[in-house]
Formats: C-alpha cells, structure tokens, sequence
C-alpha cells in the first residue's frame, strides 16, 4: 500500500505540474481493489503471517491494533473472532467511534502497552511505536506491522548499541534488552502480509483485470476522450471487474426491473453509483485522501 | 431514512432552481449521523423489531436479506450473529462481492423464496418483495422492511379480495391465502426500526448535536461566508460531534505529534478527512447518491 | 432454571429416603432440553430481555458476565456479537480458561464494577452482586439477573432507608442514592429471561415432546422396568425429541452405513452416546451438580 | 486423537481383563486437556493448516465440515468467522440440532458435494469421504481432515489406475481424474492439524502438566490408595492444571465467601464440580465414548 500510494502521489503531482506527457488511468482507487487490497485481504492475512512467523496462539491473547482504518479494521475482525482481546489507538475521532461501536476498547497504546501480547500497526503514520513503547512491553511481545511500508515502527530507535537483535528465523527478530527481556519483531518492521503471508490469487485477479481493463479504454479511447492527466476507472468498470469476480462463488445478482430502473433513476446495466463514488479512505490515511481524492479536480468519461 | 432522503431532494433542487431563500447546511451527509442512521441503529433494532412484534427465535433460521448496503450490513451482521443462515440479494456486484467475501450467498430472492423463514427490505428500492414472492412463500414466512419508507414490499398486491388480513397485534398482520398459508407482515411495510423498535438516546444525541453546531455555525457566520446554497456539515464539525460521543465508552484519542501531523500533511486537530469525504452512499441507494453526493459542485468553507 | 433445579433436588431426597411412592422420570437433565434451556434460549433472550425494558445500546457497552456455564456463555457471546465489551467474573478455573480463550477477561467484579454499564449475573450462586459493588457502580448501571431465582443480586442490602426506590417501568426500578445516583435493576433481581423477554415456541415444543415421552414411556412400560425411583430419560428419546426438531430448519441427518455402525460399535439408529452421558452441567451449578448427576447411582432401562 | 484413543481403549481392555500390573491414570479425559486438544487447538489450526498448504482465501468459500463434535464446533466456528459458508453433516440429531442453533445448515455430503470448495472431516468415523463424494467433487475442491488418524477418507479408492497422483508441494497432492479434474488431498487424509500446522507451546504446557501431577501423584499415594486399575484424573488437579494457566491471560479468580461455598456444599478451594464431570464427548467419537467414559465402574481416591 504504502509503495502504491507514493506512486499515485507522483502521478498526481506530474499532473498538476502538467508535466505528464501521456493520459494515465489511477486503477487503485477503484472500490473493488480497494476492499480487496486492505479489509478483506488484511482480514486474511493478519492470523496467517502471526501463524506462519511465530505459531502464536490468538485465544485469551491481548492485542493492540493501532489505527481503525479499512485494514485496522480486518485485522480487529479476525483476531477477535478467534478469541483475541483487542483494543484500538485511534486519532481520528470518526474511527474511533466505529472501533467503540464494533466492540472494540479505544485506548492510547501507552495505556496498554504493559500487558499487550501483540502490538500490530496500521495507520499509515509513522513512529506510531517508539523507543518508549517497545522499553515498556513485555517479554516476548510481538510487534508487526500492517500499515505503512515500513516507517510505523522507529527501528532506528532500536538499532543501538545496548540492544541484542537476534535473528532467529527468516522474517523474526528478537530484540534482546540488557534485562534479557525479548521483543519478537516481524519482518523488521515491513508489511507482514506482504512478507510473511500470501497474497490470494483471487486477489491477483481482481488486480490485474482492473489494469487490463484500463489500458484496454486508454488503447481504445476515441482521439480526445483522454488529455495528458490522470483519470478514475469509470464505475461501470469498477463494477464490472467485480461482477467478473461473482461467479467464483457462485453468486446471482438480482436485475432491476425497468420499473425500478426508472424509479431509481440509473440504467439497468448500471452504473449503480455515480463516478466519483470511492472506497472510503479511512483514517489516518489523510496526507493519501487529502491529496488524492480530491474529487473535484478529477475527470471522467461518460 | 426515506423521509429524510425526500427532503434532501427537494432542498437540491431548490438550490439548482436557485430558489434558496437562505443559507441551508445539509446535516444528514455528515459520516458520524450517516453509521448510526444506518449501520450501528439497524445491526441493533433488526433483532429488537423482530422480538417485539412475534418474539420469534433466531437461531437456526433461514432469513433473505435485499440489499447489502449499510443498512443491509447491519442486518445481516446481527442476523448471522444470533445463529441465522442469511442470504443476501444484490443488483449491485460491488456490493454482492461484498456480501459473498463476509460469508453470505448471494442469490435472486425467486431462489430461495420457497424455503426461507424471513425476508428483510434494506434496498431504497421500489416493489423489491412482490406478489409473486408472496405466493411461494411458505406459511409463517415473517416480511419486513427496515429500507425505504414503504415502497419495497408490494402492499398493493396484498389488498385483494381473495387475501384475508388479520391484525393479530399492533404492528402484526397475518395476511391469509385462500389455501390458508398465513404471511406474517410486519408494520404494513413500513419501517420496522422506527414502527417496532427504539432508538437509542446515544443515537439521538448525535443527531441533535449535529443538527445544534449546524445552526450555530449559521447564526455566528460572518456576512459572507454562506450564500443561499445548500452546504455539508464541515469535516471538523463532524469529527467534533465524534469526540463528544467518546467519553460515554471512555475512549482515549491519541494525539498526533507535531512530527506526525507535518508527515501527514495536516493539523494535529483535525481536520483528519477532507470536507469532501463523507460516508458510503451504499448501493442501491443509488438515486440519492446520484443526484445529492455530487461533491464537485458542493460547497464548503475554510 | 432454579426452580426446576428445587423439585429435582427434592425428587432426588425423596428417592434416597426411599419414600417415592412411583417411578419417577428426570427429563430436565436431557440434553437438548438442557442446551435450549441454558445456551440457546439465553444467548436469545439476554438482548430481547434489555431491550425490551431498558431500550439500551449494545455497542460499545462495558458489561460483567457472573458465570461462564451454558447460560453465561450464551449471554457473552451474544452480548458480544452485538459490539459489547465482556468481561467475566469466574470460581472455577476450568470455566475460567474458556472463558479466555474465548475472547473474555476474566476479572474480579471489584476490579471493574466503577466503570461498567451492565451487569448480569449467571452462577447459580448468592449475593454474587453485593451492596459493596451496587455502591460502586456508575450512575445508571444496568443490574439484571438470567441465573439462579432471585438469590444472586443482594436485594435485601438495597432496602434500606437511605436507599429511595423508583418504579419507573414494569420490570424496571431505578434505586436512588443520596448523591442522586440511580441503578437500573431489573425485574427486581429475578430471571429476566423469564420475566423480561419471551420463550419461543420451539423450545415448549422440545420440553413438552420430552415431558409427553417420559410419560407414555412410564405408561407403556413393562410391570417391573421401573421401582420406585428417579429414572433419566433414556439417551435413544433424547436423541428422538432432537430429530423430530429438525425439520423445522429443514435439517437433513445421514445415515450411517453397516460398516460404519459396526467400526463404531453402535446401532445404526441410535442411541449415538451412552445413557450417562449428560450435557455439562457447568461451573459454578455445583451443589445441582454435585448432588443430582451423579450417574454412579443412577438408573436407566434398556 | 485417535492414536490417545487407541492406547487408552486398549488401557482400559487391559483393566478389564484384570491384566493390569500397575495403576494406570488416564489423564486425556481431563476437561482442560480435552477443550485444548479438540475445540480450541482446531479452532485455531484449521485456518493455518488451509494456509500454509493451499493459500486458499476462506471469504466466501462453501465448505463442509463432516461432524460437529468439539473438534468440529471449532472448525466450523473459524471457518464461519472468516467468512467461508459452512455446512455441517451429522449422523447425531442431538449435534445435529446444535449445528441448527450454531447458524449452520445440516445436509447430507451428497447434497452438497457438487458446489463446494473445501471438505474437513472430524467425524471420528471411517470412509465418511468416499469415492462416489470425491467423483463428484468441482474440480480444485480441497480435502482434509480433522478427525481420526487417517481413516475418514476413503484413500484405498483413490489408489487406482485411473486417477494421477501428483505431489505438488509437501504435505499437497493433486489427485486428477481422466478428465483433468484435480482434487486438492492435504496430508494424504492423515490430520491436518498435526501434519500441516502447529501445537502451540501453551497446548504442551497443558498436557506436559497435567501428566506431572498424574505421575507424582501415583507416586507419592499412599500404599493401597491406587490397585492395578485405570483412574481418572481427581478433578481438583484438572483444576489446579487450569489454574496454573490462568496467569498468562492474566486472568483473576474470584474466591467464594465461607456463606457461598456452604450454599452451594462445595469447599472454597474446589473442586468446584464432582469427579466424574467431565467434557462432553461429542458425536460421533460414539466408540470411545461408549466404551470409556462409563463413569460407574470408573474409580476415585478422595
């Protein structure tokens, strides 16, 4: 995500430079790979890169999760429903209602921090857990992150001289304090389900069929549809790639009747939501929304 | 929801008529009002609605719900919770991968009609349930709306000389074929979490806060700042009626550092979303996601 | 419940001073009449029972479990489901564990009676609920009990005259403090399931099908089969009142074949468990235990 | 679990047929031992077995799970929590009629079979997979099992000239049919939580302990406490073994009062339920239960 968003960044900055010599088509906000991308596959991935890493045990286990955004929020949902005790750090008061409302107590990580088993970061942020965090966890607590390319744990702060790192399996690092208390760091801080899980080639599919489909418009496109900047996959793309995606489970929609058509004022065929329709960008993952989903300046064909 | 959505329409109108008299701030977009409006109030009031009226029991039961947008979510949330087997009915394939990625069937309602114990309307849409649902249903089936006003479930079908209605308990009809299959309708398709169910004080606290800051916001405007337009709840409001609701689950926010804040390209105080971002407008409420959410020519000020 | 567990404790005195003057057929200890009497019915009822008389909010409340046997496990996972944060109170170590690995913490009431918002209370025991708690719970903390009779809130250290009561509701009373706080305790400390919410159908089905066999069992049987005593009903009815039950969720059993039933050394119809087996009677119901499911001395015909 | 099975069946042939030389205490009986070994530990393998062999994404997924004993309970409960769509076949209507309330459809495999993604076994049952199901298997269906050794899946049937075994990765074969139709076997049928996942050390810790104290306290019992026969574990070490574990979820006991533990005829420091409680032992482990768990010719110090 992070590397993902940092490109996106570029693109929109070339554009507003008009320094982009050719159109460009931002798939990454598209609903489908959004959901697929943060809620659904972190939601996966969460159990199986502690599992995988670590083969810790989740029931009575107290966790941590910092940042209640859509991956803050798969990861809550799977560690809770295999009998975690997970609290939230929030910043953005919106999301921390939800976490409130989902179940979830929402404290400051300095609050918990002494009892945690498990501390897992995604918030897009950066040095969300510091030096004075990691001194005073447990021993044996794990630390991971979700979120933000790597910049949500301060390594730095860990890489003096007083602390032992010990690498004790591929993706595992022990950080040894002078008292002998151990801090189990995943994957050094990078994303654990990038390194240490799997991505589901449903996934991969969802992905590439959203690329495919944009460079099909971009190649297809009438002289003129497109100028040098950068546009959203229309909906009805959007919707398409997941209705591709249906018959894996065998899924049935249901059609609109022109009557209902008609009372709803949409097509039939869709699209079933206006164009600049997008996947919540969801706390704290501002700088990202601020700067990109400025709907206003973004163009869309019709 | 529908009555508040009808309201909405008009104002827009008037606002693109330009026969706004007065400066109109639209409250009901707000993220905070919007989750407890549909998800959080529906999640909790489907089970209440249901037990009220035929204290039926839940687990083991096979319940269709129409339409998986944030209402549907709820329902199907609290639903599959209590021990329900739930089916969802989409026209939306977002929204369908949707249901189908958090373990429900997505089929068409003629499918499972036959052998369902329930069905819940959460579609904004017209004559969802229909005469022809009705006759397969079989005896006892339980039909209720928790959608749009109440236009989803096709009374008019019902009123026929060959169907005898029974009121057996305020909100409760018995509709009766002439085979003697009983249908149980719930508030005459009306919607059963404002007919059959409570709201929650917290859920009207929230409502009224917004509301209040709203005017407030009008009253102290200096001369200027608001034309006769129709303007959404600014960002910050909103995230201000959030934190005023957080001390009744004793929620901790964190606070950004300055070095946070700078990195995320905002203020340490919010607002921590753009003014434009504002709660899913969930499919197939798509009507009223078309013509209202159309961020582009909304107006905000800073 | 509790009163059920008297006559069968008196059934089982009479028994033992061999002063019964007919056989006599336990079916409370059935299995399936046990689940829905414990598990299923107040996993349904703990929310129908609240709503119905306080109209609170489950989201994001703060509630104490007391007892984590079949009844508090269905009230936590219940209460759970519904976004509550659950904490449970333990004697028994072994319930105590699950009651971790299942997602709970387990804590002394003491430790968080100042900052919740309900308690429920589940053990079969006495005065679980104290005026020393009562004086330190919050204003307007929900008390209710879905346990044992009426013994398990200390009622008699509330009427005291310090203490004003305020009959706000049927089955709700506010107890007002000198300082102006209020608790909410309802249906004065008996069942709430039984006073507050309602028992569906199926389950007077499953009692009444059970009771209804016992007798034509006692009836039917040969001179002889049965002494003057406390007979269990026989595992193979126990199963047959379970079958009868499916078809309600359309549920269909396979069958096992020759080889199957040989390899597993049982008849292909049933009984699939041995008489004695009996569902858990579990912690802290030990005197019931204790004193009425000791199988040892127990009878059954074949 | 059948190999534990296997040893204590042939203990208590051996007790039987006085054979015995020495005291002998069955120690995988325990309740804590019991709930680890089958509800819990499954609960929490399945999803990382499934992973580390397949990668397989469980949103959406249509499963069946063969039996709904402990082991199953698990199962089901994290597959359902991941989003897959759970089924249950059962030859029990008692857990049958759980697997109902539970929110899950009781078919039989046959029904199913074509549709589905996955199938786990934990039935304790032979041939519960048979030849005839796995021909009619959609091609990528996974196959394993949870249950007995290796005895659920009918393998001799898929050892035939026709059918191509291809080793694709350890503890993986592809077993593809003339058409090209391959089906996923984890194991080689052997189960899946031993062979493709981890114990966690807490689990060891457990068993390791509870089988401590029965060694020390045969060894310390005083001459003629134990003959040459098979005992259970007293319930008060299957306690204090719970207790000892306690502490890792920092979880706090709560201590009867003297007036308590007079009420409900038990000591204040346990056992808190008699010795011969003890966990369920769910359909269809039918064999051992039948021949094992006769508690009235099981004996006890006090």
């Amino acid at each position: 995500r992070g590397g993902k968003r940092r490109q996106r960044e570029e693109l929109y900055q070339l554009s507003k430079a008009s320094r982009l010599c050719v159109p460009a088509m931002n798939v990454n906000d598209s609903v489908t790979k959004q959901k697929f991308d943060n809620l659904y596959c972190c939601k996966e991935s969460i159990l199986d890169g502690l599992k995988r890493t670590t083969d810790v045990m989740f029931g009575g286990k107290q966790v941590v999760v910092c940042g209640y955004g859509e991956v803050g929020k798969g990861c809550c949902a799977a560690l809770k429903a295999l009998g975690a005790v997970v609290y939230v750090t929030e910043v953005d008061p919106i999301c921390a209602l939800q976490a409130c409302m989902d179940g979830f107590r929402v404290t400051k990580l300095s609050e918990t921090i002494r009892h945690i088993d498990m501390v897992v970061t995604c918030t897009g942020n950066k040095n969300v857990v510091g030096r004075e965090h990691l001194d005073k966890m447990k021993n044996g607590c794990i630390v991971c992150n979700m979120g933000h390319s790597n910049t949500e744990i301060d390594l730095a702060s860990l890489r003096t001289t007083e602390l032992k790192w010990e690498h004790v399996r591929p993706q595992v690092d022990h950080i040894i304090w002078p008292d002998g208390k151990r801090i189990v760091l995943l994957a050094e801080g990078r994303l654990l389900n990038l390194s240490c899980s799997t991505v589901p080639s449903f996934v991969l599919s969802i992905t590439a069929t959203t690329q495919a489909l944009a460079l099909i418009e971009l190649f297809n496109a009438p002289e003129g549809r497109y100028k040098q900047d950068v546009y959203l996959l229309p909906k009805k793309m959007d919707e398409y790639v997941a209705s591709l995606h249906l018959a894996t489970f065998d899924a049935h929609l249901t059609e609109l009747t022109d009557d209902q058509a008609k009372y709803l004022g949409i097509s039939k065929h869709g699209p079933f939501k206006p164009n600049y329709y997008r996947c919540r960008q969801t706390s704290p993952h501002t700088q990202n929304a601020h700067k990109h989903t400025d709907v206003s300046n973004r163009k869309y064909f019709f």
